[in-house]
């Protein structure tokens, strides 16, 4: 890849006079400027971003609003946000909200209007969907990303993958492997962002006629510590359970610890299944069977829509993109039922 | 929504001339920066964060520049930065380079001239220094954070964590418990970021009149993967290793699942040691040992900092702040060896 340094050598210029040009900055004879930017275009040298923006005159900058950036999961998908910005000329902001209202609210009002064109907001047991109306009524740009249930939208733009297939899809693996005795552990309350994934799970195992009373439940966070602490409740709780389903990877990780603490050989005594595919799913061992999300189609996604938001008239209606299913992943976390 | 160019219309002047006005640059008399600046108010004009800090004087945000948001020592670092930087006023925005030099130089230019006050910037592999030092001669207040040798201070106002002492730390525990077959993983190359952690490894095992050749030493990056392949390397290659010290904890992390691959039982075939205290490190089975980074303390001294650097008179003295030593953390993955 060209650098700045070789293009100020072709040039016969210094490296801050080409900076200079690029940054449209400092005091460049008309001459030498046009050197430079016939050396930039002849070599290829990529500008900055930042170039670009004051060429153009816009900062050109997305905020992405994650509720807990110390959750793996977000981290991977802004990484994901910001290849996909980065394609279309944006710098990514990532704000963190810690769980905490009050700071969404006044991350939302400082990006929204000031620090970015626009806001992707994840979709997480803390949004606030009124204060997300609201920004948008002032005529800032939001995306919510990662919507769990495509047939009942937000009053929002958003992009949906429909988590409720990805509680079917372990559930039919599952069943398939032969379990009968199952469990499940939900990273949120009942009524909380895993619902959809949980009722996919407990509709299809009911429908195979396999029972799963609310005692084979178990409610948490969505931690793997909480996923340790169910699954110690739930084996205890529950005799001879051959296989749980957590609706998040990190309660599943916590579930496969458990087992290891009880001396439960996993799949042979305990079948694991989570849901996402964070990079930790496939890095632990065992390996864990999960049902993948779309994420970087999400993230694709959601960047395109808040790029149309960004130049869309007012009173367009509201866009939903739907993401590709989830995908079943079989690692070695799932096997068939002992005996 | 007004844009520029209307507000530039209205106040009679060009897009270029609101553009200086805003962002406090060029040339532009004072009668005319008054009727563009009220332009701007009248019409409504979404003010970008520059024209926000011209108005109200400030707009209190710090950017934290990370190398690799996917590395999970990143985002628990920023959730520190962003707790310390809050309880002072400032809102956090993070930027990922991603490891690309040209992105973080992008970042640089768009977050130190216009989205923030000054820019934390953690030290990582792919930092440049110099870049740094453009951007700090610039005005824009830096600080680079977890600079690893105190005793050889960087040209930039820096917060430093003495990682050769981690070393040490680590050299001591394994010696204290009885090995004498030691071997090391390095999550950067030799000259790399993880250079004086493996030093102060070396330098006490061998003061120790311990052995450890440089056909016990592997190199690679800083991930749960590249450490199993050097532990797969390095015990295959090495018969007889009693203990592993890692210089971080993902690679330490995979040296973990390396022995589980292989058979061996941790710590009573295998002892690991890593670097850092990441949350996955007290999460995983077994529990990691490891030296543990005062992540808080440095995330507070490195906003204090900046805040300090925000508010300073040019050409001051360059500051350092030193954390307090990293500390040893016990838990199930380091034993006495075998026999």
């Amino acid at each position: 890849m060209t650098t700045l340094v070789e293009v100020a050598r072709a040039a016969g210029v210094t490296a801050a006079t080409v900076s200079n040009v690029l940054r449209n900055r400092g005091k460049v004879g008309e001459e030498t400027r046009r050197r430079v930017l016939a050396a930039v275009e002849s070599m290829g040298y990529r500008p900055n971003l930042m170039a670009r923006a004051l060429v153009e005159g816009k900062p050109h900058t997305m905020a992405l609003v994650v509720s807990s950036i110390a959750n793996p999961f977000y981290p991977e998908f802004a990484l994901e946000v910001e290849r996909a910005a980065r394609k279309l000329g944006y710098f990514l902001l990532v704000c963190n909200t810690n769980d905490d209202p009050a700071q969404e609210r006044a991350y939302l009002d400082a990006v929204g209007g000031a620090l970015a064109q626009g806001v992707i907001v994840m979709n997480a047991d803390f949004v606030q969907l009124d204060a997300l109306q609201d920004l948008r009524r002032r005529g800032v740009p939001v995306v919510l990303c990662m919507w769990e249930r495509p047939q009942e939208p937000p009053p929002l733009p958003c992009v949906a993958v429909d988590l409720y297939q990805a509680g079917v899809l372990a559930a039919e693996h599952l069943l398939r492997l032969g379990h009968k005795r199952l469990g499940a552990v939900c990273g949120s309350e009942p009524t909380g962002n895993h619902q959809w994934r949980l009722r996919g799970f407990i509709d299809t195992v009911q429908k195979a006629g396999v029972e799963l009373p609310a005692s084979h439940l178990r409610y948490g966070h969505d931690t793997i510590d909480d996923g340790r602490n169910a699954a110690h409740s739930l084996l205890a709780g529950v005799p001879g359970l051959t296989a749980v389903f957590a609706t998040n990877d990190l309660p599943a990780l916590g579930v496969l610890q458990a087992a290891a603490e009880l001396g439960l050989e996993v799949p042979r005594d305990l079948s694991v299944i989570g849901v996402t595919d964070i990079q930790l799913a496939h890095q632990m061992r065992p390996a864990l069977s999960t049902v993948a999300m779309p994420t970087a189609e999400a993230a694709m996604l959601a960047v395109q829509m808040l790029q149309s938001e960004i130049t869309a008239k007012p009173d367009h209606p509201l866009p939903i993109s739907i993401t590709e299913p989830p995908r079943l992943v079989v690692r070695a976390s799932t096997g068939k039922p002992r005996g």
